[in-house]
């Protein structure tokens, strides 16, 4: 079965499905952040939304007033809900687009431009910078997205 | 590099391959119109949840009216959350199917029925249309994924 | 053709590429089972978002006290979209790590581990199970998701 294994090891040696694999995970793991950052927002300005989550604080009503909701933690989970909207296509695209066969210079120049608009994304979304820096950083890798499938479709169309 | 960039062009010139790279991409392309639909409602109904993206409508109390949920928009929003749930489970079962050699006709198959029930549900959403019409559209894409679930573990069980 | 499909199942006949679609299968499953979850918690205890979807209760106010919230169904989609921000990496992730070469059994433990920890959270949110349970589940899958990032990035990294 080495033989078998080493055909496995070519598609990730191959460059541009290296850079794919490079960028597919930095931005997933950007995306993981914001579980983190979620919970860090919910434990320093205790707002819980499960009752079990409260335990430690006490019983009864005591326990109760921490289950609220808080601007702070609805923005974090507003931005991570949007990554999850574009990261997503992403992935699923840029694969395919990696398949595809484009030039390496074309395919990191996609692969960059979106990692980079989507970490602007969540700094503008977080710190809140002001409009239309989320606004644009979305639509920056949001196109990306969209040329990267127009060249899978212009490879692949089979209906 | 050629001989495995050659390699790696052999895949996307598979025609199941070729089919599941197509049908992927109109379905994520629609999820992502969801987002250009919010933004559209967002918009005309007035209704933003970011205090930064009312800025544009004055200051303080007249721009803090626009804060608020529309029924429109949150329509819309549970479409895309649906969306994902379901677009992301035929993406992953979609691309190990296409891996696991089926008949290129009972492929498309699959993925034509999916991607025209995704398409119908949208529709019987945004509408809407009376129910079952949303219920069934739903099923119809849910029962295609657990069939194509089926045949990959069938031919890929390792435990 | 036939030498090509032989070649694309050939991706299907390596072992950690078959665990790899095994687990993620598995995994999806488990996902697409909190819709149907929903589905039984929105009927049972009849609490709907959508006014078509009870129009079979009767017409106008009748059916109006339908559209409220329940905390069994709200909890059910939380468990929902957790499961979506958790599964989607560890679907990116874990299909490049199974690309990237790494030892079958060191694969199938980290697959194993993953979908157990995601079971495991699944029934400490419906149920629910007192924390820590909830918590430190995630935190397994989160930590083996982690860990396969690091080996991509080792093996793959081209900036």
């Amino acid at each position: 079965r080495s033989g078998e294994m080493a055909k496995l090891t070519q598609l990730i040696d191959n460059e541009v499905f290296r850079a794919y694999a490079t960028y597919a995970t930095i931005v997933l793991l950007k995306m993981m952040l914001m579980s983190v950052t979620t919970a860090y927002f919910r434990i320093t300005r205790k707002a819980f939304v499960n009752p079990e989550d409260t335990a430690s604080f006490g019983k009864g009503e005591s326990a109760k007033k921490y289950l609220r909701t808080d601007p702070d933690v609805e923005r974090v989970r507003r931005g991570h809900l949007n990554d999850l909207e574009n990261i997503v296509p992403f992935l699923g695209i840029g694969l395919l687009y990696a398949l595809s066969g484009p030039e390496l210079s074309t395919a990191l120049l996609h692969f960059r431009i979106f990692t980079g608009a989507r970490i602007v994304h969540t700094f503008a979304y977080l710190i809140p910078l002001p409009q239309p820096s989320r606004g644009l950083s979305w639509a920056v890798g949001y196109a990306v997205t969209i040329l990267m499938a127009y060249k899978v479709l212009k490879t692949a169309l089979y209906l």
